[in-house]
């Protein structure tokens, strides 16, 4: 590719914490909101398991409050357990069909619903959430729109974390050609994930990774696990007038 | 090694970004400034030829006040290029022997002396600047001090970049068995190094560095390559009430 042809498109950018999400222009940008371990990785199951929408909000108060007015599910997590006053957790697990199937959830998470509402008050352009579970689906959607992206990681508490810059890397691997990238944060990511694709959870392990010791202490590797695998809730999640909503579910109200 | 060893090592951490160093314990800690392109090996570089001290300022207008004060060579650069009103820029081939023996330079740059004064704020234990020219000196004083340290990137205005987080995975890959790591930040900066050290310059290159392309636009891979090159001015260079000076230089002074 010439430098030539590579300007022409769209750019795309990789913000490895909340802290740093100032520097990039989120309001030209779709913004791909990353938290690996666990909240994406469940929205995308929920979502794939047939929920009707999921609402993210940034307190446990707030999440208490709209399930009580909406009569829907409460769920969420503060530092990688169930929050006092919800019934639901933060596992993918704890979502299967039988369960979610036409349910709304209020979800509220540490790290990725922070992030989503400061993407969205920064007015990004679109806002998705992404984790392996639904990776393909994500890179498909982000190169057909041909509109300039940051993938934003949740990270923990701010600190840069593994997990989300190994997603971020494998987008990067699937859509990099259809991009103009001039972002190092984007080469580390890339870079990271080509060390680590031939056994996510190895490396994770290897690497004494902060979320994976935190959640092997709850005995979670199942969760760990099911997060670092490719496609197996492979639906768009785009977030829409407050609710996070599958695109099939969108397509279907069009 | 076992857990119960490595817990009574001090502990290391990798700060990516000055934007992120409020979320390290500043004050229980040797923070190490980082800024390879091109600040902190040219500090390396003009200790190693003799220079008396360097004296690190925010500002080009204070850097202009100081050195008439003193009488001493004022140096420094915005966005790559010599800042108006100074004598010289920062190049670590602007400084041999014979120009900086014995002088004091007062010398400000867009992001190294920006994280210095942070770390100062933030009453860092000890702060001394390292870069691949001066890797060994500074390894070996990490290693002796059995204290607690963070690696500080300077960055680029905030923006994480290749060649500061390659330092520190450098320096990672040679101090590790002597610290306790629970950092994810430390763990990506090392797998980086690891990646790239076979050719660091070439790696660069290759991802398409963002500060490597800022330089070679004006014809500066003559400086890239040295500030990439280890143990070539091997001083560590200690910050001490207002000036950089080498620590051969101190313990004359003892």
């Amino acid at each position: 590719m010439t430098a030539t042809e590579n300007n022409s498109h769209p750019t795309l950018h990789t913000c490895l914490s909340p802290a740093l999400l100032n520097l990039y222009d989120v309001s030209s940008s779709i913004v791909v909101i990353i938290d690996v371990l666990r909240a994406t990785s469940t929205i995308a199951t929920a979502l794939a398991n047939g929920a009707k929408s999921i609402i993210p909000v940034d307190s446990v108060h707030e999440c208490i409050r709209i399930g009580k007015e909406m009569a829907c599910i409460t769920a969420g997590e503060r530092d990688g357990k169930i929050a006092e006053g919800l019934a639901y957790g933060n596992s993918p697990f704890e979502y299967p069909e039988t369960f979610v199937k036409d349910k709304t959830l209020v979800l509220t998470t540490t790290n990725g619903t922070k992030l989503l509402h400061m993407a969205l008050k920064n007015n990004a352009k679109a806002i998705v959430t992404a984790s392996f579970p639904n990776l393909s689906a994500t890179c498909d959607y982000l190169i057909q729109q041909k509109q300039n992206v940051i993938l934003g990681c949740a990270a923990w508490k701010d600190r840069i974390n593994i997990e989300d810059t190994l997603f971020a890397g494998a987008v990067v691997s699937k859509i990099k050609q259809h991009f103009s990238i001039n972002c190092d944060s984007t080469q580390i990511a890339e870079t990271l994930y080509n060390n680590a694709s031939a056994d996510l959870f190895e490396f994770m392990k290897q690497k004494n990774a902060s979320h994976y010791q935190r959640l092997a202490g709850y005995g979670l590797e199942k969760d760990i696990k099911y997060c670092l695998t490719a496609d197996v809730a492979n639906v768009l999640c785009v977030y829409k007038e407050g609710s996070l909503i599958s695109f099939a579910k969108i397509k279907a109200l069009l």
